[in-house]
C-alpha cells in the first residue's frame, strides 16, 4: 500500500466506490452476459452445468494482516474458492465479492485487495460479475462466491470413490502450514521484541504457500486432455487425513495410505525437521494446501503415473478395513480426522 | 429462542454443526443436482440463463438484533437477494448462505436463524445449496447470493427506459422506513428507562414491513402472464428518488413523477403525521421497501393499469429535462439522491 495517499471511504460514498474499485474490470467470458452494476449479473451456460460454491474469510479468523499482504489476500480469497471448483472436475468461469470494512481500510487499501482479486481473475480466466461493500463493526470480512461450468455430468464428487481405486494427490502437503507456522513465530518475536526485523530464513516457498496459495487449474486440464474422471475429488484444504475420510465417509469405504508415498517439498521437510516437527504429521493435519486429493480407478493407472506432479499415495479397501497410514516402518496406524483451526496454530 | 436450552457452538465442532443447521433441508427444483455437502453445489439449466446477486449484512449496520428476531432476519437476508433477482426478471431457483458469528450466538439461536432461512426457501420455492459457517471477532455477518433463472435475453436491466414509457411501482412506499423509526424510537425509550416496556401502537404493518419485508414474486409471474417485459426495473432498496436516479443514469433519460400518485399505506401515512413527517418524504427517501420499479411501453398501459397493486406514477422524458417530482400543489422540485443509511436513522 503506498502509505503516503489515504482516501476516507466516507468521502466517496458507496456507489463511487464500487466505481472506483471495478473501473478496470474486464469481461472475459462468453457466457457473462452482464456483469456489474446492475441488480445481478447474468450468465449463459451454453448447455454446460453451473457448479456453485462459497467461503467466508474473517480477519483475525482465517488471516492476520500483520503478515498478510492485501494484494495476497484479494489474490487467496479467490483461489480457495476456484480450488473448491476444480475439485468438482468444472472450470471456474465467474465470481462475486462481498467486502465488509472497518474505517481503518482506506480506499488505497481496498484498491489494494482488489489488485490481487483481478490479479487472479486475469489468472484463471475468471470474471468477477457481482458483490456488496459495506461497513463492519470491526474488521475485514471477505465473502467470495465462484461458479464454475461442466458438461453435464461430468462433475466429480466425494461419494463415487469404490474399493480397489487409487489415492492420488497432487503437488505437495504440509507446507502452508509450515509456511504459517514460520509467520506466526516472526510475528511474535517481533511484537515481544519491537526492535527485531523479522527472519524468514530465505523460506520463499512455505511463506508463498501459505500467502499466496494457486489452484490447481493444470490439473483439471490434464483429466480432459486425458479424458480421466476421478471416481472422488476433494480439495485439502483441512488436512490430508481429515479430508481423505471425507472421502471415505461419503463414499462409504476405507482407505490405506503410505507415509513414503505422500509429497512433501524438500525445503518444507527440513525445516519441519528444523522446528523438530515430524513433517509426515504436518502433511496429514496442516491445512490450506489447496491441492486436489482424488480416486481413480486402476485403470487410469498408466496416464496418473506419467504425471509428474501427481504422486499415488495408497488405495481405497472395503469400509471394515477403516482408514490406515502404514508408516515408513511397516506399521499400521489409524488416521484420525485433525480439525485444522488456523487461529490455534502454535509456532 | 428457547431461552432454557443452550448449546454451545464448539462442543458440535463445524462439520457437525452445519449437519445440525442442514439436516431439514429440502431440494425443490429440478435444476438443482447436487446440493449442500461436497465442495459445490451442481445446477443444469435446461437451457435458461442465471442471474446472479449476492448481499451482505452486518449486525450493527443493516440489522439490530435488540428488536430483531433471529427468525426474521434468516427470512429477510434470503429476501432481499430474491429480490434482486426478481427485479432482473427472473425466478430465483438457488442460494448459498454464509455466516460468521461470534461465541454469543447458541446452536440455538443458529437454528432460529435457519429456520427463518428454510422459511422463506418454501415460500419462494428456492434451494439452500451451498454456504460456509465461522467464527467472527464481533456480531453476527450474513453473505447470500441468490441464483435465478430467465428464458435467454428476457432479462431486464436498469438501462432500457425510453423517453416516453410508464414509471411503475409495486405495492406502497415509506413504510418500512416509518417502521424502522418506530422501532428505533422504542429501543431508545426502553434503554432510558428500564422498566419501560416498547409501545408499538398496534402499528404491526409498518413493523412488518422492516421486519419481515416480502419481495414481489406476484410481480414477475404477472408480468410472464401478460407477457408484459418491462424496459426498465430494479427494486427499491435505497429510496423512490435515489433508485428511479438509477434507472435514469443507466437509461441515459430523464423522468417525471407526481407526488399524489405515489402509493402510501394509509396506516403509515397517519403515523408519518403523528411523527410530524412528511409521508411523500419517507416515501421518496426511506428505503428497504423492496418494491420494483420498473418502466414500461405506453402500448402496456391497459394491462398494468388494470393491476390492483401496480401504481402508475410518472413517465420518462428526455435526459435535459432532468428528473422532475409535480407536488400536490403543482410545483416542480428535483429529485435528489439521498443515500439512505439505516444506521443514521433517528426517530
Amino acid at each position: 500500500m503506498n502509505e503516503e495517499t489515504r482516501t476516507e471511504v466516507d468521502s466517496l460514498g458507496e456507489f463511487a466506490l464500487i466505481d472506483h474499485l471495478t473501473k478496470n474490470n474486464e469481461t472475459r467470458n462468453a457466457g457473462t452476459i452482464l456483469s456489474v452494476g446492475d441488480d445481478a449479473a447474468v450468465i449463459d451456460h451454453f448447455g454446460k452445468q453451473t457448479v456453485v460454491t462459497t467461503d467466508m474469510l474473517v480477519e483475525g479468523i482465517h488471516f492476520d494482516l500483520a503478515y498478510t499482504p492485501l494484494r495476497h489476500l484479494g489474490y487467496k480469497s479467490v483461489v480457495v474458492n476456484l480450488s473448491d471448483v476444480y475439485a468438482m472436475n468444472a472450470v471456474p468461469q465467474q465470481l462475486t465479492m462481498s467486502i465488509a470494512f472497518s474505517n481503518r481500510f482506506s480506499v488505497e487499501a481496498l484498491a489494494e485487495l482488489y489488485e490481487g482479486v483481478y490479479a487472479a481473475c486475469r489468472y484463471y480466466d475468471v470474471d468477477l460479475v457481482g458483490g456488496d461493500t459495506t461497513s463492519s463493526q470491526k474488521g475485514l470480512i471477505i465473502s467470495v462466491t465462484a461458479l464454475g461450468e461442466v458438461a453435464p455430468g461430468n462433475f466429480v464428487t466425494r461419494s463415487g470413490a469404490k474399493k480397489g481405486d487409487l489415492i492420488c494427490v497432487s503437488g505437495d502437503l504440509g507446507s502452508a502450514f509450515l509456511g504459517l507456522t514460520l509467520l506466526e513465530r516472526e510475528k511474535k518475536i517481533w511484537m515481544e521484541t519491537q526492535g527485531v526485523q523479522p527472519d524468514f530464513e530465505n523460506q520463499k516457498y512455505i511463506v508463498q504457500r501459505i500467502l499466496k496459495p494457486e489452484a490447481r487449474k493444470d490439473i483439471i486440464g490434464f483429466f480432459a486432455e486425458k479424458n480421466i474422471k476421478p471416481t472422488a475429488m476433494l480439495d485439502v484444504s483441512d488436512g490430508l487425513s481429515s479430508d481423505l475420510l471425507h472421502i471415505c465417509e461419503k463414499s462409504g469405504c476405507g482407505s490405506v495410505i503410505y507415509e513414503e508415498k505422500i509429497p512433501i517439498n524438500e525445503d518444507a521437510r527440513q525445516f519441519a525437521y528444523k522446528l523438530e516437527l515430524d513433517p509426515t504429521a504436518c502433511a496429514l493435519s496442516g491445512g490450506e494446501d489447496y491441492e486436489l486429493l482424488f480416486t481413480i480407478a486402476q485403470t487410469e493407472y498408466e496416464a496418473v503415473s506419467q504425471h509428474p506432479d501427481i504422486s499415488i499415495i495408497g488405495y481405497i479397501t472395503e469400509p471394515e478395513k477403516g482408514n490406515k497410514l502404514i508408516t515408513k516402518g511397516g506399521s499400521a496406524h489409524d488416521l484420525i480426522a485433525q480439525g485444522w483451526n488456523p487461529i490455534n496454530v502454535k509456532g
